[in-house]
């Protein structure tokens, strides 16, 4: 069903911006729905994490991609 | 100097599956130059794994979509 998992984490320098970005991507990750993707979304201190299950390599780089766009938006928003 | 810090680990169905993803994506690994980041890419049994530290957001987003689209063509090639 999901041949392909697994868990990006991302550390940023403190926890406060961590958590801004974390809050920020945790909107469009309730609000986007996957099909071809199961994501667990998590803050753990100064990281973000990621776990995922993808039904295929184009919804493993599809999935990521929109996350990574996401924490790229708020990360420019705090000029990082 | 590195600000962000990541790891992404992706798990395939099996380890030969993984070695020839991971072979694949090596040879780009080593013939592009990154100036914004640094990563260590490796595989772990059914694992690749890519450790990276990053100068800033654009360098981030910019360094794993690469990685993400080199694991998906060699993905494609393997029907995955």
């Amino acid at each position: 069903m999901y041949p392909i998992e697994g868990y990006l984490e991302i550390a940023f320098p403190d926890e406060e911006t961590a958590r801004i970005i974390y809050e920020s991507v945790l909107y469009e990750h309730k609000t986007v729905p996957y099909r071809r993707s199961r994501i667990e979304f998590m803050r753990e201190g100064r990281k973000v994490v990621i776990q995922f299950l993808a039904r295929d390599s184009s919804a493993l780089r599809g999935t990521l991609n929109s996350y990574l766009r996401w924490i790229k938006v708020a990360a420019d928003a705090l000029d990082l």
